[in-house]
């Protein structure tokens, strides 16, 4: 079965987010005011699996031993059939 | 009134995406086979504006200007009242 998972990783509630502040401050600068930005990052994973399941299971570890880094990071998995 | 612009930012069809493919190969060398992976970028943009239009215009405006570039991405504006 063919898979898409798409991966939301955000940082957890207290981490600092140098890129939201970088921009919201250069925005200012456009003259444009904002009260926060924050960033975070997605990704499309396709891939094939017996099972939703097994891909959930999968993906699960690719974020856990790859893409997220979970001292720092939270991380949501969301798995349909393609 | 507070808004909250969720901005996702994705490359154009036919932009290559170094990153994706990048983590592609790191997850093979890991043992793990995906067909493909296109990562995308997430800004969550809280403001306040009088009203929800003049809330999107700005956010299309930011995007324009300075968090998207026209050229090799798409990005969609997400809008909600807080």
């Amino acid at each position: 079965m063919q898979y898409r998972a798409e991966v939301t990783i955000e940082r957890k509630s207290g981490m600092l987010d140098p890129e939201g502040t970088t921009i919201k401050r250069a925005l200012e600068h456009l003259g444009y005011h904002t009260n926060d930005i924050k960033t975070s990052k997605r990704y499309i994973i396709d891939l094939e699996e017996e099972s939703s399941e097994l891909a959930e299971t999968k993906v699960d570890e690719m974020c856990q031993k790859l893409i997220a880094n979970p001292m720092i990071h939270n991380y949501t998995i969301d798995l349909r059939e393609v």
